[in-house]
């Protein structure tokens, strides 16, 4: 099994190394366009099958910018002391869940609520597009 | 004096409480369009005054996205067993910085290298708008 190295040094994570990465993590950093800039926001989720669970926090601004948008999401853990970590990023669009059957199947997930304080509907974000990277010399 | 607290809340920080917070930090991540998506990249970063110096990665999609562009840029520090911690959101320009007397200046600012394994061009992000929340019991 050989290990790709990206022009950085950095190890690159496969899509099944990303997914597990993000299964293991409870924050991550969402990031969208609100009021025509940039801005990122931290929020607690869970990865559930191959999408991300969010909740919108409350407020009209952050609802209009995870409905039908495309938006990045990143998820890292790094050592500051010994320069070891990795960080996985994802692309993808947020489709607000609304169906009722959906909502019943998904009460049983818990998403903290801590982070981002949010009180919302729930936010699947697809995970289109994932790369992610290794530094350092932990392995899993 | 009075905290402010937000609809979700959570403390509301002011300009000079969140600059302070950065000054403590390293790890940022900045928020970017590239290939028109948009995308979150890990970096080490310095607060130099009242800019955020960050070295652009090897390649040219990275240099182009942080060409005078208006980026998002992320910086927080959680506890998930305790739920406490803080964020800042900057939105703000970027500048490279190609003047020579300026990077002699900064030549003595230590901006580590391992987060993004940057060996690009120096970048500076102006703090136009700043924002940040702490939740939880700890305080400075």
């Amino acid at each position: 099994m050989t290990m790709e190295i990206d022009r950085n040094g950095l190890e690159v994570l496969d899509r099944v190394q990303c997914l597990g990465l993000l299964s293991t993590a409870t924050i991550g950093r969402v990031g969208v366009t609100s009021g025509a800039l940039p801005t990122i926001l931290p929020v607690n989720f869970r990865l559930e099958g191959q999408e991300i669970l969010i909740r919108s926090g409350e407020g009209a601004k952050m609802d209009v910018a995870l409905r039908d948008a495309v938006v990045a999401f990143e998820v890292d853990d790094f050592d500051p002391i010994d320069h070891t970590g990795w960080s996985v990023v994802v692309t993808g669009i947020t489709r607000s869940i609304t169906d009722e059957d959906e909502l019943e199947r998904l009460r049983g997930i818990p998403i903290a609520r801590w982070a981002s304080g949010g009180n919302g509907h729930l936010v699947a974000i697809s995970t289109d597009l994932v790369s992610g990277r290794r530094l350092g010399l932990r392995r899993r």
